[in-house]
Order: structure tokens, then C-alpha cells, then sequence
């Protein structure tokens, strides 16, 4: 399946979940991952997401797809990708 | 169609892109916004997007579903949403 994931977490912990999201999916954007996982990667991924956010003010989101087949990416600007062009 | 915007611009930019974002959908997290658009919005969207950015730094991202069908989103922590619970 593939995952979309988009978090919005206090400063102090973003390269906490960064770096938990980079193990498992392509960090694709500033606070943007995306990838395709297995259920149990997809698993392991939300469970140490859970261990490094503060449930009360921290936002993690994933967009979830059995398929990509009805989906088509549009990208404006410049993309940033994981090799490195990220400012 | 379902559209997931996300974006990294510049910082003298993000206001104009999620103003022009907020007319067209919602404000999910901070630099996501989602929701279902007719291709005539999703065409004005983009066109207006592509007049406030940078082309050269700035990068805007749309995932585009056909449909839903086979997406579900999982949320950990607190949701952001429209409903100005936003620091």
C-alpha cells in the first residue's frame, strides 16, 4: 500500500518523527513523506511515530492507498526530493 | 476527484498560497490542505498557485484521487483542522 504521511509537531520533535519517517518512507517534501509499506512496515511505522509525538498537541496524518491506480501526483516549483535539494 | 495539496514555499509566500488554497479546499495541517474538486476548480487552482510562487525555490505538490474508493487516513495525536484549532 502506499502511504502519504504529513505531520504538523512542535519544533523540539521534528527530527524525531523526521527521522522515524525517513526509515520506513521518502521524505518528499517539507514535513511530507510518502512510500509503499507493508501492513506490518505500516504498523511498525505509526507505533514509533507514537513513541517520539505529544499525543496532545503533535499531528501526524496518513493518507493510506490500497492502490495508486486512480491517483496521479501534479508537482508546481521546484520538487524537493530526498537527494538532498532541500534547503 | 479528491486533491491533497501540499506545499514548501517560501516563508514571504505561505500566506498568499493558503489563501488561494482555502478558497478551493480545506486546511488540514500545516502545510496540507485536502478536499474534493471538479477538474474546472482543480484547473483554476493550479493556475492561481502557479501566480503567487516562486517557480525556481518554491514547491507545490497535488495528489490527485479519482476517487476515495481506496484511501482511509489514520491520524495520530491531535487532528489539525479548519475549525481554528491551529497554534
Amino acid at each position: 500500500m502506499f502511504v502519504i504521511m504529513t505531520y504538523d509537531v512542535g519544533v523540539d520533535r521534528v527530527s524525531k518523527v523526521l527521522k522515524v519517517g525517513r526509515k520506513y518512507l521518502v521524505h518528499i517534501q517539507n514535513s511530507v513523506l510518502e512510500g509503499e509499506l507493508s501492513q506490518a512496515q505500516y504498523r511498525a511505522l505509526l507505533s514509533e511515530v507514537r513513541r517520539v509525538i505529544r499525543e496532545d498537541t503533535d499531528s501526524v496524518r496518513f493518507y493510506v492507498l490500497r492502490t495508486t491506480q486512480y491517483m496521479r501526483v501534479e508537482e508546481l516549483g521546484t520538487p524537493r526530493r530526498e537527494e538532498g535539494n532541500f534547503l
